[in-house]
């Protein structure tokens, strides 16, 4: 009834002469020198597909006017040729031959070496911040009357807890000094939903940053300061769904702009039909198109204006804010050609961006399917660089837990790392203890805090990039297993008036305290050690000793690391190891920080990692 | 000391002028008209090396003589031309070209389409026996005094229990009856070892049948008998390694014929270091050299002469006894190029035959890496038609056990299933609830009956080669989990006295009754259905009513099955099946016998497996 209204009092403006307006164009600017210099506006604005746009400027051709079903929709495709200089095009909108609106199209210069941007790698350790949780930088954000979900309410997991943009500004130093070279943030985009607004994965608006974390403005000086640390940020993109009160969900341009539109059929999470020769048409359909919550529309990304959108949007972001790459969540719900198309578009604009896809699932043959340069079976190729390890996520855990498997409880590790034939890019994937996802690492080892050192010794030296969500270094934990509220609990420290501090260490136990030191000085080693950052990887098969020994090696360097979960000491005869080193040799120990002289055996101390700079 | 004496006395003879024998030439003889024309004879004798061998025979050349470290052996290499005829080649020895020896060595007729001989496939269903323990049908060769394991006993489930091949001959009606067109025993050569010689796999000649189990000729009436029946034998093939009282390896010809000879190390059982690029060499090398027992003696079949030998006596092996199919134990702990060798020798001799390995790993990427036409990372390449799906086998019993998992508890073997995009040929797959080195399936399965049935329908009707093991059709459990022994229990009335009798019927219970009823009237239907011995396969995703449907079939029949794992009755909507079936059909259901005309609708009785052959 609602809309038959609008459209009926829109009808009678138009009849009676009212003023047209547009209420956005999305993008609201572009580059001058990009490859991708074809775009498509998306014009939106009551009964705007009467209207003829024209633009004249030099260097810029209107290509293609699109009109769709929704007439208060408009695609402009317009070509900003290499010769095309910054500027203001103006749009003209015209009915009649006579030009009723006019809007400014800004064409930017870039900034130096946009295109050649280096993304994050094995040099680097990414620290994961889930903002709403991290701290409270401005409480004049906290609450916006004109949004859905009005309040905040730190009682309520569910509930926004007012964390924002200029909190991390504010703790930059404090993550700089941990070791971390790259933020991710989860999404920071508007999600103006009535419920569950906080945790960002149901956007409302790609180009806006949602009020209560701050503004567009705000985010690029966060990256710029995170730059000047030498931190780079990674953008957290959702290209699968968005929230339900997008304008372009509840004013479709087409019928087909989400899939099953009309029952919001759910995804069925069933993964192995993307790859699987016996699965049925309806439930590859389901897979796919289904949404994943039934307040989060599924875009169809083979409607080519809803493709372009999305790769438009996330172009934008990186050239607006000077990202260093993107995370690209619940990677593979969306279409898989449109995958292909959108990963291979933004490594040609940016050949050294990396780009992470996360693909849940611990069978590694259907994870390595993604990276690029995977010869598939099926001849599908994408052009991800990077996935997300859970596999070792998992057998870690059950590693560290286990106490009684068959020849060694290392051994679900050593053979979750020994698939890494499957990828041709092995180095290239993200290790992680856990994430806003999962169950807190340090709950998942029930707290014992030896095999929590043991752990986090093994990712800061495993082959791939590091990723520690927030809080890990102090040891947060979620009380109720598969609590999401929980896993994303307030970073101590973040709220006016916390009494526990993690920034200036004020209210820490004595055990939190010795995690942030040791992780702290353990990942400010990695820095600098090439070895670790730029190295090979091989490992020994964990024998009846239970203990996991693997190198990392150049030409130059080497670090030997040792990892006993036994509660008693092991020695070792290094006559074994003498593939990859001498019996005797003089090394530093990072852990501990001893310099040592080992001549024939080694012994580990009891439930203790050794990382030993070999010199 | 005792080898000192005998070579001294073996030297004093020679002096002395004794005359000269040869304990044995393997192979025995050969057949005129093979590809495999080049054999390489194994020649012992004491002090063989020191004699001269020739041969005049027309259309058979001897190519080389080669000795070896070891003086009582010599390594004959001879051709048979296409045009060479049967007969005795007589092989002579000479010393100072005084011929001193002579031996025949028989060139036999291959029997008529050898070389076109069809192997087994998923046509087919394989009964799994257990020689030892299946039937006595010969108590004369219970009790061998010049065999080094004397006795049997019964009471001991490490003994021998004193099955033989008369004992499977005389039950070969009953396997026919069942519905079994394969037989595969587990090995019958000759293991002459003091201990566990009932299990077969510590071969001490491959050349004999075990005299406790009857002679090689009784096993070529077994293959001939089985024949009459409809019935292929599958050959249980070792070449990893060989027990330690081989006579080729007490006293043997080189030192690297088996590996690890000095130390006996033992296999650290880690499959990943095959594929791993991060593996080191000694962990590759503990995996394929080390032994598997320590009285198995590790062959190395990197030496010419023993992988000679051992392809030779498989092909003897199914040349001599008619075989339709090997079956290779522990595949992948034999070196690996010659494991490619080996399959693409055997198959281009026999193009038609089948040889299923065993990698008994729940890893699917790993099991694939062996397939024929498998496009590997690292572009080995292997000629294995069938592998064994110990996925599919351990998903199914905890799909079956488990009670609450995560939108349906059949999703995991859906997902095990689904990876056989990993296969260029996953229809080639071997299929089992169990063998003799697992748990009995109705003992895993907690001794559920309706999931007994549940899962047997799944068996019989899912893609792949199903195979059996004995007594699963009645029920046999191994009442202590992990008991290879026990695993191996007595067949039912394979024994005089018995008071339980599977083959009668009497003593069984009711339900062991119902179960052999049930096995064996799935298993002779499925013998004649089109659609599951040559069809495709379709499935589709369990949903939350906790159903697992999938289809068999061909241009012209279809076969839909459905598996209600709920303590209730489930209706199904079949527009949801559209793709597959209409909605409304005619249908029998082989599992209650019941003509169905279904409409619209579909109700499954609680537990229950249907398998409508559709009309």
């Amino acid at each position: 009834m609602k809309k038959i209204l609008l459209i009926s009092l829109l009808l009678l403006g138009i009849k009676m002469g009212f003023a047209q307006s547009i209420e956005r164009i999305d993008p609201q600017n572009w580059w001058v020198g990009m490859k991708y210099n074809t775009i498509t506006l998306l014009v939106y604005g009551k009964d705007i597909a009467g209207l003829q746009p024209s633009l004249s400027y030099e260097g810029v051709e209107l290509m293609e006017t699109q009109t769709v079903e929704n007439k208060n929709y408009l695609f402009v495709t317009i070509r900003i040729d290499a010769a095309a200089k910054p500027g203001n095009v103006k749009l003209k909108f015209s009915r009649s031959k006579k030009v009723v609106l006019t809007k400014d199209f800004p064409l930017l210069q870039r900034e130096n070496d946009s295109a050649s941007r280096k993304g994050f790698s094995q040099k680097d350790a990414i620290y994961l911040i889930f903002p709403d949780r991290f701290a409270n930088g401005d409480e004049s954000n906290d609450e916006i009357a004109s949004l859905n979900e009005k309040t905040i309410d730190r009682k309520d997991e569910n509930a926004r807890h007012g964390g924002d943009i200029k909190g991390i500004i504010d703790h930059l130093d404090y993550v700089a000094s941990l070791g971390f070279t790259q933020i991710w943030c989860t999404p920071l985009i508007e999600n103006n939903q009535p419920k569950y607004s906080y945790h960002g994965y149901a956007a409302t608006d790609f180009y806006q940053i949602d009020p209560r974390f701050g503004t567009n403005e705000m985010y690029k000086e966060l990256s710029m300061e995170a730059k000047k640390r030498g931190i780079g940020m990674i953008w957290d993109v959702v290209l699968n769904h968005c929230g339900a009160e997008y304008y372009f969900i509840k004013d479709m341009p087409e019928k087909d702009w989400v899939n099953f539109h009309g029952t919001r059929t759910r995804t069925n999470h069933m993964k192995s039909t993307l790859t699987d020769i016996y699965a049925t048409e309806i439930d590859k359909k389901e897979y796919v198109d289904g949404w994943f919550d039934d307040h989060m529309a599924d875009l169809n990304q083979r409607n080519p204006l809803v493709a372009s959108y999305l790769i438009q949007n996330n172009i934008w972001w990186i050239e607006y804010a000077g990202l260093s790459g993107l995370r690209e969540d619940t990677f593979s719900y969306a279409d898989k050609d449109f995958l292909a198309t959108w990963t291979k578009t933004i490594l040609e604009e940016y050949p050294n961006l990396n780009i992470v896809g996360e693909e849940l699932t611990s069978n590694v043959a259907q994870v390595a399917y993604w990276q690029i340069d995977k010869k598939n079976e099926d001849g599908y190729r994408c052009y991800l660089p990077t996935l997300m390890d859970f596999s070792l996520t998992e057998k870690i855990i059950s590693s560290l837990n286990n106490t009684d498997q068959w020849f060694s409880t290392w051994r679900d590790t050593y053979q979750s790392v020994a698939q890494d034939y499957l990828f041709p890019h092995p180095y290239d994937q993200m290790i992680m203890p856990d994430n806003h996802d999962l169950d807190r690492f340090y709950s998942r080892l029930k707290k014992d805090f030896d095999n929590w050192k043991l752990g986090i010794a093994m990712y800061m030296t495993m082959r791939g990039i590091p990723q520690f969500y927030y809080g890990t270094e102090v040891l947060m934990t979620n009380e109720k297993a598969g609590s999401d509220g929980q896993r994303r609990g307030d970073f101590y420290g973040g709220w006016k008036g916390d009494t526990k501090n993690a920034f200036t260490g004020a209210g820490l136990t004595e055990k939190e305290k010795e995690a942030q030191q040791y992780f702290s000085r353990l990942l400010n080693w990695r820095k600098n050690n090439t070895a670790v950052t730029d190295g090979k990887f091989k490992h020994y098969a964990p024998q009846k000793n239970d203990v996991y020994i693997y190198f990392r090696y150049t030409d130059n360097e080497k670090v030997m690391v040792l990892l006993n979960k036994n509660s008693e000491a092991v020695t070792l005869d290094l006559k074994r190891y003498s593939e990859m080193i001498d019996s005797s040799f003089k090394a530093k120990d990072i852990v501990s920080g001893k310099e040592m002289e080992v001549a024939g055996t080694l012994t580990i101390p009891a439930k203790t990692a050794m990382i030993l700079e070999v010199k």
